[in-house]
């Protein structure tokens, strides 16, 4: 359909690559550069004029960047007359300061929203959010894509015997329920507690996981202190063996180190966030979401094209 | 008045010092940090419920880094419920993609403009605009400050004879006969040429330099390519000396080894943009518009108490 366009920033061209490669097409014709001083310069090579138009950028680090590379493509776009603009962010980053924790927090995962709305996106699709909360922080259509089918299905096809998976936290449950559900296993959940204030946390195990593999489940792993922790506390407490899963490898500060010491035996991820050559262990292997993405894309499209009957 | 208060990002904090120093207020007390993974983290140290607020925040190089900080700031300001939040940006970046110059270029400085205002600012203290329209980008009150008073106060003290002030194109007249004014001097106008397509810009000066001081004045001086031909052009043609002088010292990618080749004797600059290590040359002279960002900080301030009489 030449009314269907697909451009990328520079967060991760080799994911957008083959996302269109998985749609069938060719990838739009723009480059995202920069001034001498540093300023974002677009140069959108092909009429977008009457295109339903889609971007793939995540806002992983250099995150500034990139959110502002995102922007500036969106106006771009706006200004060429793109009948839809489609911001499609596979990991939103600032999703974490989504609440004010502390007084007077700002709020940037709603700031972020507020950004992109202004900047003139039409609609999101988006992976696995970090609070599901933050959807309603757009006043756009918002299509949340999960990492857990392909997460699950690569461990269904390891044909691991005696599995429990295992939420690091309360707040990741009903994460941990749906891979459960599809490896037909049973879920426990680690219980941080801070006995006393300034004395370590102790982490309690909750359910039954003596003799069992456990697959710890996470949605982001940034510094990987809690999940190393997790898994060195399920070994002692008699797991048969460790491995852990996550949609977005942030991987930032002491990770890799962290999970190289760790008794964590694999580390699934996807390439929502690109594994940078600082970002290489044996013990992590990436996933791709190329195609849920490409099909989201497609089906999206399709649905703005129905749409246009009633135009 | 406790009801003022004046923090700052990390652009540029010694001018911020010296601006809360020029008003006689402590530095509000905040920090802007980074997490682990680079996004940007603000701790707003100290209550600012019901007070006028200004937050000093030049967006020059790292740009996006900047002004995502200022961004941030500015909501967790609105978010802890300031009276009014100002923002007082010296070097506003951005501002030479004012316009399409080119089909699909986009217009980052009113995307800009537009962001600033989402996230919650009521006010705009910027100085010498690369173009007076951008203004017009905003929906809400901007106060634009000229540098053009210190730089001229500095080159009355020298007390050079014959001088002849020069705008580097059609663009700067303006400013240049504002600077001619104060030094009561005629000026001249650097009008470049390309004979034809693909062969280099030529030089044209129209106005008399023969035998005077030339002092070219610009907003920005970036690459330094203009400034250093320009001057080299008035030499050839005739002048004594060569000054030169800016607003903003972006100064990037080649612009110290061009300058310190040049034939331009001094470069007078303000502190709108830090001169970091890799800017140091003994050519190049900072001065200060602490005191004039400061004066209308304190002007805003009384407008704004003045107003509440009516609120
Ligand atoms: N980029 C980040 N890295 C680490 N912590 C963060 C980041 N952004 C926000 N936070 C903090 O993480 C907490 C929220 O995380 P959570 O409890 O997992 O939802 C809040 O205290 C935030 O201040
Ligand atoms: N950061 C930048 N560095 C160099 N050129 C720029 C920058 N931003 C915009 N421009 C270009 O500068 C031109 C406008 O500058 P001017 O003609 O001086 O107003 C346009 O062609 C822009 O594409």
């Amino acid at each position: 359909d030449p009314k269907l366009k697909v451009f990328t920033c520079n967060a991760n061209p080799a994911l957008a690559k083959e996302i269109v490669d998985h749609i069938g097409l060719p990838m739009g014709n723009a480059q995202v550069v920069h001034f001498s001083d540093g300023e974002v310069q677009i140069k959108l090579n092909e009429s977008v004029r009457g295109a339903d138009v889609f971007v793939i950028q995540s806002t992983s680090a250099p995150v500034n960047e990139h959110l502002m590379e995102l922007l500036v493509m969106v106006d771009a776009l706006k200004r060429a007359s793109a009948k839809s603009i489609n911001v499609v962010i596979p990991y939103y980053g600032y999703a974490r300061q989504d609440r004010k924790a502390r007084a007077r927090d700002p709020i940037t995962a709603k700031l972020v929203a507020n950004l992109i709305e202004t900047a003139g996106a039409h609609r999101v699709i988006t992976m696995d959010l970090h609070a599901t909360q933050i959807q309603g922080f757009f006043d756009i259509p918002v299509d949340h894509l999960l990492g857990v089918p392909i997460l699950g299905k690569h461990f269904a096809e390891k044909e691991l015997e005696d599995i429990v998976v295992v939420s690091p936290d309360h707040g990741g449950v009903t994460r941990a329920r749906k891979l459960a559900e599809r490896l037909e296993a049973p879920i426990a959940i680690i219980d941080k507690r801070r006995p006393e204030p300034n004395v370590a946390e102790v982490m309690n195990i909750v359910g039954n996981i003596e003799g069992r593999t456990a697959i710890i489940i996470d949605d982001i792993i940034d510094t990987a202190g809690t999940i190393t922790l997790a898994a060195n506390a399920l070994m002692e407490a008699g797991a048969k063996a460790v491995y852990a899963c996550c949609t977005h490898p942030v991987l930032s500060g002491p990770a890799i180190e962290r999970i190289e010491n760790s008794s964590i035996k694999e580390l699934i991820v996807t390439n929502t966030i690109p594994l940078g050559l600082e970002k290489q262990s044996n013990k992590i292997q990436a996933l791709s979401v190329a195609p849920i993405i490409g099909e989201a894309i497609i089906r999206v499209h399709e649905e703005l094209s129905v749409s246009k009957l009633f135009d």
